[in-house]
């Protein structure tokens, strides 16, 4: 039985790693952990340009029902993202600037959440980035049990509880926490030879070049006419 | 028969009621009436930071034909929003700069179409909110009557000419013109009771304390780990 | 056999039709040429603001695959615009900073795609504007042939290489490049037509008055109550 | 405030032009009213052929929580159809075999639900027909209070308790309930006026020819070549 | 200016040629033409097993406006297949038994289109498939003209009057007229080459024999665990 | 890395009681295990009927591309269910007739895809059972490498090689191989209990009776009118 567990104690990455994943951002850290662990498409943020990442403290909650979202705020550490989860496909704007400003004054850095959101205007105006599938004022309520800090699938990702969260506008994506410095160490070398990179191909030369590719493409049929 | 019908004159709520409804914006004001009222979330504003209120002055009109919307721009009064939903799902371009130039001209605040809307760069600049189904350029013909001020259901939501809809970055909310009075007092008591309740959120107090949930969870059963 | 197959050299509308065409916009363009060449309303731009018009260097790319973008950046001259189309519907992200550095020191005005972008925040910062279905993280491979120049249909609308592509905050459109010229000499036309108009409908003429609607209106049987 | 409310006792129309708006189906009778009442085409019958009309008990229920259907299935009468409508878009498994059993056993003849069903192999053996917006095992709790026999927006369409639901393969039409004699009227002069059409159509005489399209067609500019 | 224009005439394939690649299928004819020509998966058949190929009349509808229906009948001949889309996209009912009986009279074998179609119930009864984007009862008008005969983009796939349609449960793929000759050729050495090799499926081999592909597997690096 | 990887032998559940869940069906099976482990509704059966169960042997694939079915072909053992999730979303048809003659021929019992089947009518026709996000005669390529036997996250649930998975007109569960015995046990237990229900049910008691819900409604505050 999933419903009615909350777990305390979640262990977390090291907060310097977790730093170095949101300096990457999300596209950067899915390709480094070989192109897994992203987050549905369908996940967008409320507002452009917020750059984050942090431990995941996750809810899986019934539809239309926020109450879980209070358990999950006692248990937030300073930079902590809350990830939820409806047990059935949901809409609802289970968040607003009341949980906003809770979550915030506990330390929270963001919400991702595949369902509603709402009080985008006053969260934008808080500087409180949340990803989610819908902008929805639709009120919840609090009278069924879901669970904090269990594993979920959130958005058609696994997310255990304590997993790094990287999100930015390209979306969201989950390291798991045994990885992350593995992952943070390979972003950083990607990143460091895209750099190499960035600047042949501003100048004008061709990946076809850099990269070798036309005899690839010869080779498989390519033929220009 | 439907079609064909256009009611002039319509009754409205006071304007200072419908100022005080928009002052709350749309998540309050749907809490205040009991969570109803709301439109779909597949309504979303052409530009961020848009809240208005006011009288809706209904159309339906046929999929891909617009023609309705001259006739009712003639029954605008000051501060009123066209609220236009189509016979059959449409997502055509069924408003652009020259109607709203036009509806401005008579006092028009804004839009809602669950349908489509273009010129968006214009009305953005226009400071002219719309609230649509989507954004095309699809052209609409003038061919086919529809009705202006009869009751419609617009994005799930029964309107009727005359009723308060309030429009903001959460979406947007219908009040019954008889209610307005009732729910704007309903959404202002919200509102000051969310500011005590912010203010202690704020100094890091608990939803779990102030709301008293602890004993009614794990009177539910809820376990901790 | 329509993959495997690169054409090098492909005819342009003149640089001023081009351009007179960008000056226009989307939804102007579309009437202009009978309603006709807009491609769906599901492609948005990844920022407000971008009005460009270029020739299309098309290309046909299987889902998950972006080998072809290098081939087709080879072949960009200054002021071209990027049209890829997805062999089957897909939403990963084709494209992203490397890609848009590279295809901006060829000249490239922006890329329009039935498909996933990602690198959002660099793009908008380089101020390289995309229409996407999508934006998306998810990484793609270099493993089989499309095409590049070929005829493709893209979102609904076809689309030859060299046909000018039209985008804005509307969408985006097709014109033919044999039409170029009669479709910008019909759209400024329009444009010509509607600053008369904007003027009265702005001064509150009304629509039904100017257009001379009311007699057509009353003969198809509109009643007023 | 709308949830918690029952109504046990609701007018009807009368059971003979209820059997009669039946044999007309849903496209006729939504052409009969002037093309109106037609609930949303996302809801699908479970199986073929079944062909229904019947008084509308009507449950607002919240998402995910099917308490209302126990409430709903005490005030049913023979031929009565159950409708109900989420408070907010929910795909759940609402209603099952057991609850069949149970509506089957008061009279009812059917289930109109702009949410999930399940157990449909069941329900198909039992001969009990449902429209539906998915069909979904998902199950729900009882938890939260809906409200029944109040009026309803139902997948686009206002029902209100008693109001006639016609449904067959075509989809869902209401017709309200006093309107339901005039409405079988038309409905059964459209379909005798349609007989004669379809034995001219089936000789091969064309629809050009018989509504005389031919002139009105090259009036309005129609070319052949 | 695409609307209003009707071509009389137009080539049609070799009835025999056509037949053939109705005996083969949808999937394989996509297949033998290089897996080009295949309509949105959107487009369902309304009941299972139809499998036709016939020669395309084409309509381009506006949306909610069935006229040229009307005018493509007369033009169709014994074995044509009808190709309808609207010029924006449109769910409303177009085609019904009515019509059906008309087309049916004068040879039509099908129905293509991309919109809605009602009284699938008859249709289904009278044998005539329909592939299309939804059932829906939703009325059209005969107020605004379209064409019959020009070239279309249905589903997302180009289509001149005349090509081959072939239509079975697996959906709708076009065949350019000029190909149907070879397509046709190819189509059948493939069902002769998978004959072959079904047999040896069915005796147990594996593809991974038959096709060789051990060794490019491992070569690409496939692990075994 | 994920992709690449093949687990040649994986554990799998009691046939005795794989069997006894396929004879429970998923909506019970899913109760039974506490409303988890369903697969999104989107999955639906390409034809009516079938209900069965299986282990997994899973897949994950590269979009539009096929290869791993092959290899994953070699590990079914009799009563196998293959369960294939592409690395991102992807309509195409990755499974026909051909592959469902070599899978039959290892004693597999179906397939559940998060992306397209083709030859329907040749996989109806062999009673072999399919479960996919949609129809699509997409061919796909054997380019590229992706992993058997792996964990995956299919249409929302996470599923580990050696699961059982449940499957019929409700849609498919997973069922976690080392809870088999006992959610069988749950199951069944609810089953029986449901017998007693369904007689009482069938003879006109209510549920508000048999469950007492009476008091608890007035007690939450149901009115009747």
């Amino acid at each position: 039985m999933e419903l009615g567990r909350v777990v305390r104690n979640i262990e977390r990455a090291q907060a310097q790693v977790i730093a170095g994943l949101a300096a990457c951002g999300v596209s950067t850290v899915h390709e480094a952990q070989g192109r897994t662990g992203l987050l549905a498409s369908g996940l967008r943020p409320i507002y452009a340009g917020a750059r984050i990442a942090g431990s995941a403290v996750t809810i899986l909650a019934p539809p239309g029902d926020n109450w879980m979202l209070h358990v999950a705020i006692e248990l937030l550490q300073q930079g902590d993202i809350i990830v939820l989860q409806p047990t059935s496909p949901c809409d609802d704007g289970y968040f607003g600037d009341l949980l906003a400003t809770s979550a915030l004054a506990r330390g929270c850095q963001g919400l991702v959440i595949n369902a509603g959101v709402r009080d985008v205007r006053d969260l934008t105006a808080m500087g409180f980035p949340v990803w989610s599938k819908t902008v929805c004022a639709q009120g919840t309520v609090k009278a069924s049990l879901g669970s904090v800090n269990v594993p979920v699938v959130c958005a058609g990702a696994a997310v255990e509880p304590g997993d790094v969260i990287v999100a930015d506008d390209d979306g969201v994506c989950v390291v798991k926490r045994a990885d992350a410095g593995t992952v943070l160490a390979a972003a950083q070398a990607r990143e460091k030879n895209e750099e190499v990179k960035r600047a042949r191909l501003a100048a004008g030369e061709l990946g076809l070049d850099i990269y070798q590719m036309r005899q690839t493409l010869a080779a498989r049929g390519l033929r220009y006419e």
